[in-house]
């Protein structure tokens, strides 16, 4: 499958431009949240239970999970993403989408009867139900309200819903947070993204306490490295970083529509860590900024679309408006 | 379960040594690859499949596997041994033990049918063999030739041979390396604890090609982290490194012998990554070190013995001799 994020596949199609690229791919945070050096400790010992939990502390605490409620992390929301088809049998799954293109693919290929529908209301009858909210690339939203009201349709048959919260981060009105009480649903969060640490490999699922019992033992002891530990704990806790960097991005997201818009896209879509914009020669102008070394997110499936992160820094986005002029 | 290297185990009971732990417990080596500080790119962009490619080229180069052995990394080779199992379904698996406690737990947990028999040659009619060599915590050694006749013996069933090398870096001798010819064998090879590096959550899975290629797509993508890929390509392509500290440990090794030897043990296996003793009153003697702030690792089933890791240097070798002396 292909993802935003692996310079391999433009560098592949268009050699590697001469300053570099601008990698717009993702929906990763530009400005990522500065990090001490990691403690000796860190690296040279196993992960210790301790740091663990106080890991989970800090996430609950970011996230508004009451504290009763079970949390596990992983290295990546990626890999509970992975693991969760696993823990149920046979089941019917609806997709919300489009959507992130792995959540369709790892259920059906754990056997299940996968389709994907286009509103949480054309569910139909399921007993699994995964939304990604915010949505990926669309940004369309799911009210925490309508989503507890699934949440309780399912509960009779034993169902599920996974809400992926992965760019929940700067739309936290929109978080299932405090709602979560344990039965019925699993909220996932990633670390890496709004936090522009990526290679790290953090993320955290939390809810429905049989599956984040069964979630923790299919991870294993020390399924998170130490600098993953270090790292959650610092920035999770980061009240201050974490209010002033919403609003930054709300203003640079604002800059980019700006700069999507002059150049004749449609705004279509987005959060504030990346935007999905319409242009009815979206494949040639994605072609043309990659020439120039901007790489933005294509989509196979939508021919008239692109996705671009935000760029970081004044002078990246004088480099995307440049190429946008010299695209368009 | 159990493990060696948490020390909240060794707090709940003992409380806080004034002095600090000396942390005896794991087989992990104390004079861990000197990083340099990790590169920004490694936190803050997605791991690049190229990267993850270097890492898979050194690791062959290290370990002896030739270029055309499928191989994957993940986050310790313990996120392979949770996997193996579900690549197979409903077995008869024979575990080589006592070992590490992960291989008979996982496989029953997946629903297979697990004995565990004392010796190669008494596993009997099976379709899975997991063996761990050198073993831990007796430090038995299978030949690689022993290896690959039970392997050709597996294969007319369709079955698996799993060699868990978690500490054959300290024994290169008896490592699979080149045997391995990508059917009907899989070896696991943990990064963490011969580079002194565990808390990094680094390992290998490589050979047979089909369980190679399953394992990569249960762990997905980006299952490694940009420091683990970082560390890893360092460490393992310094040859040099590699074989001045294989050489110190087999002098160290030797040292903590003699000081067991002189508190009464009897020596009855190990690598030169820990030793495993014997002694009468091994369960007290391990209270007593452990009230002096050494934390060895006791084992419920055998209360005649403790593993005992390698101090890292003359005043840990001095502390580890002086506890000795007082608590035998």
């Amino acid at each position: 499958m292909r993802h935003g994020g692996d310079l391999a596949n433009a560098e592949a199609e268009y050699g590697r431009p001469a300053n570099g690229w601008l990698d717009l791919s993702t929906g990763v945070n530009p400005y990522s949240y500065p990090l001490a050096a990691f403690s000796d400790t860190s690296l040279t010992r196993l992960p210790q239970k301790a740091d663990v939990e106080e890991l989970l502390a800090a996430a609950r605490q970011a996230y508004g999970w009451s504290p009763d409620v079970p949390v596990v992390a992983g290295p990546g929301s990626q890999a509970m993403i992975q693991l969760l088809p696993y823990l149920r049998y046979r089941k019917k799954v609806a997709v919300i989408g489009p959507t992130y293109g792995e959540h369709v693919y790892v259920w059906a290929r754990a056997g299940h009867e996968v389709r994907e529908v286009r509103a949480v209301r054309a569910v139909g009858e399921t007993d699994v139900v995964v939304v990604v909210n915010p949505n990926n690339p669309t940004g369309r939203l799911s009210s925490p309200k309508g989503l507890a009201r699934l949440a309780s349709e399912l509960a009779p048959r034993e169902g599920l819903l996974v809400i992926d919260e992965a760019f929940a981060d700067v739309a936290p009105d929109i978080a299932y947070g405090g709602r979560l009480n344990g039965s019925g649903v699993v909220v996932l969060r990633s670390f890496g993204k709004f936090f522009g640490l990526p290679g790290i490999r953090l993320g955290f699922a939390a809810g429905d306490e049989e599956m984040i019992s069964e979630l923790a033992a299919e991870l294993g002891p020390w399924p998170v490295s130490g600098p993953a530990i270090e790292a959650g704990r610092a920035a999770l806790a980061d009240v201050a970083w974490i209010s002033s960097m919403r609003l930054r991005l709300s203003v640079e997201a604002l800059k980019l529509d700006e700069a999507l818009t002059d150049a004749g896209f449609a705004i279509i879509g987005g959060t504030d860590l990346f935007r999905t914009a319409r242009h009815d020669r979206a494949t040639e102008i994605h072609a043309a900024l990659a020439r120039q070394g901007v790489w933005t997110r294509a989509f196979e499936e939508h021919a008239d679309q692109i996705r671009v992160g935000i760029p970081g820094g004044d002078e990246a986005f004088a480099r995307l408006t440049a190429a946008l002029r010299e695209a368009v």
